[in-house]
């Protein structure tokens, strides 16, 4: 037995969603028909709407549905530091960990030419406008900790080398918590980048 | 730091898929805004048809939006018998399965009276016309082993009972595999309702 078409189509239709295999995707359709079709009217409405009208800052690239995002409008950053991002979601995270008071850029991904990603598809012919405006003192490179958000680090640094600004790079090393559950190779990277200590 | 008040308003929308918390929602609007906008377009096409045009079988009422399901348009089924099912789903686990070669009810939920779901909100009408009809000689009430299943189960066995149908109900017992890991209250109810054995 198989659902009727539109109930089929609406299942597979799900599975473009992150982590939703065939069962839940099942589990939503029949969700939304059985129980929640008001719920589902927005959710549809919302979908269309946001990717119609969802863009990038013309000045970060995050994502927004205005010209310009809150945080680039905000009167309250400071302009001399520039944090660059992989993702908005990236972005969010460093936020809510606080402390940072600069302004971002959103790469939407790294340097990946085997997929055909340059560098004008993450966005650093802008990046470089922004720093030749000379406003930005210092870039911190918070792309993520692979093979690829280095390789995008290090071609950022090099493309940039002209401009002045100081470059930074988040800490690397254990994270907090019990050394037992870290991963072998945060664990050797931070003992190879141990740093001195005293009991002072 | 918020995301902008459409993408905001994008993961309040999907929070109404059934087990998608705050962090689930929010990884499924920027994955559709960042990787599937086509994907994500084609998933708020297919809901708002599937919800506007999906109803329920005239005759059987799972879901579908033709004015007769498949099963139920199918010359190869047993009119005599008649599975009443909660939910298209169980159904589903039920032709799934195997070895049912009758026909289905869908309730689509149980007896609730407190929720206000009464009979007729769950069908019992058209029910009770379908098995009027004479053709059916067995009816299976394969509603759920709960509380409310059985009272739904009780209440149809006492509706139907002047039209000479037979009344059955799924087998109750220990699933397959290993008893370890059975809930106590299953495996009291098998052990009640133990069967004689012998090693021929």
């Amino acid at each position: 037995m198989r659902f009727s078409p539109l109930i089929e189509q609406l299942m597979e239709a799900f599975r473009v969603l992150p982590g939703v295999g065939p069962k839940t995707a099942q589990r939503m359709a029949l969700h939304l028909l059985e129980r929640e079709r008001e719920g589902g009217k927005r959710l549809a409405a919302s979908i269309a709407q946001a990717i119609d009208e969802v863009g990038y800052c013309q000045r970060c690239r995050t994502l927004t549905e205005a010209p310009l995002c809150a945080l680039c409008e905000s009167p309250r950053r400071d302009d001399t530091l520039l944090c660059v991002v992989e993702s908005p979601a990236d972005q969010l995270a460093i936020e809510e960990a606080g402390g940072f008071s600069g302004r971002y850029f959103v790469l939407h991904g790294h340097l990946s030419p085997i997929d055909g990603i340059g560098p004008e598809t993450i966005g650093l012919d802008l990046l470089e406008q922004r720093v030749a405006q000379g406003e930005v003192a210092e870039v911190v490179l918070a792309t993520n900790p692979t093979v690829e958000g280095e390789a995008t680090a290090h071609y950022i640094a090099s493309q940039l080398g002209d401009y002045g600004v100081r470059f930074s790079r988040l800490a690397y090393g254990v994270p907090m918590g019990e050394l037992e559950y870290v991963d072998g190779g945060t664990l050797s990277r931070a003992f190879n980048g141990r740093l001195p200590f005293s009991s002072d």
